[in-house]
């Protein structure tokens, strides 16, 4: 099998157009068939406010009324996923810009209202992503970058989470291709100590992680990030690594200290 | 030589979500392949002035300073483009969403100023259209719906006039198919009369288009449109027809009173 990368760049990389533009000189050298995954960063937040909309995050997730899913889908799928391709493309990597709804690649179903109403937001049916769309447009040279945005069966658009969309393409891929998931974000990795980026864990395993969860030192938005890297490789994925985005080509190369791997208990 | 329908649809029919659902119907029927280019309508003007941005036209055009171009991302290959995906998603016609970025698909030049600046407007390198991408997508059944932004070679986005961009895909594609051009907007088609709805000039050749500029009969932005026509007749494009959005289907059988043929000379 052929391998795939599937790189998911969010956090605070996203909001600051330097380490964007060095991590896109980077990924456009990557010489593996490749998918892009991006998250929204703050200019979502930016522009609400500008134009007065009150933001309203639960539990780290964005509620998204109908004026905020105009935000998202105009800074997501617009400035954000076409200022990435247009960077790409000056940099020769073919890269081309999609959102779930385009070519019916990830079906959505708005999230059903439990304890808490996130409005259009939306959630994933993993059993229909296009894959053959992707193998169709990887076998000709293009690379994806995808926007974090769906719709739903009746065409209502859906703000969709940049991780999960990640961890559901590598899934679906990994009957096609040997796929390493690799989520970057502004720190080194899983990091012992969070204030000290050379504390960085090589190698985690699921026993691990959740003795590291009761100990508090994955909390917060790594928890999950991490579940979510332990579900893909119970569904297919063959590596998960968490780490810098600049550090993406030390990370592929599986370079010590440089990002942490994510491995089934079997295997540590 | 099979036949392919190229669309643009613009003019107030895009601000108008009835008006757009209803083209969306019709235009998913349709059976030979398609792609829709779409304007960006008066949302991109609305969006300025919420956020302060001064809109500024000359001779029709926007001028585009560094927070328009964003704006006009945005609202253009951000919400326009992804509402419109969807919502053919939603009618069972497999659409794609693009700007002229996404796989090189038109790459562009930012506008030399001359005796006006109009920012980051960009002209259409004609021969470098990806052809070779579109074909590839019809040919798996994808409906390419594109938005009029592009890029230049150092990765700046421009914003690029959307009736351009139709006849340039149109101009290309006639190499491969027998290319239909359908200017679509909010007139019944060329009108004798502006006042007067059911005054459509059914045919017209290039001599009569001089005369009835001449008359003042075709003015303002009609203009562009049908010199557009013209120039897209001359570079290998079998017909070009403008007419109301409304009325696609009845333009696509040729029934008489939907729209204006535009025709070259040497036939009429």
């Amino acid at each position: 099998m052929e391998e795939l990368i599937v790189i998911k760049i969010g956090g605070n990389i996203i909001d600051d157009s330097k380490a964007v533009n060095a991590f896109l000189n980077d990924f456009a050298v990557i010489a593996s068939p490749k998918i892009l995954i991006h998250g929204g960063g703050k200019l979502a937040t930016q522009l609400s406010s500008k134009l007065g909309i009150e933001t309203k995050m639960v539990e780290g997730r964005r509620v998204t009324d109908e004026e905020t899913l105009k935000v998202v889908a105009m800074t997501y799928a617009g400035w954000i996923n076409k200022t990435i391709v247009a960077g790409l493309q000056s940099k020769k990597c073919n890269a081309l810009g999609l959102c779930g709804a385009d070519a019916n690649l990830i079906p959505a179903l708005k999230r059903t209202v439990k304890d808490i109403d996130y409005g259009w937001v939306g959630d994933i049916d993993k059993a229909n992503v296009n894959t053959s769309f992707l193998i169709n447009i990887l076998s000709i040279g293009v690379t994806p970058v995808i926007a974090p945005i769906s719709s739903d069966p009746e065409g209502q658009l859906l703000n969709i989470n940049a991780d999960n969309i990640a961890r559901t393409i590598a899934e679906a891929m990994s009957a096609y291709y040997r796929v390493k998931l690799v989520y970057c974000f502004e720190k080194n990795g899983l990091l012992m100590d969070v204030n000290d980026e050379n504390s960085v864990i090589d190698e985690i395993n699921s026993a691990r992680v959740e003795q590291l969860k009761s100990e508090g030192i994955i909390a917060e938005g790594m928890v999950p990030k991490v579940d979510n890297a332990l579900e893909a490789l119970c569904n297919g994925v063959n590596e998960v690594v968490i780490g810098h985005a600049k550090s993406i080509l030390q990370i592929l190369k599986n370079e010590k200290g440089f990002g942490t791997t994510i491995k089934p208990s079997a295997i540590v």
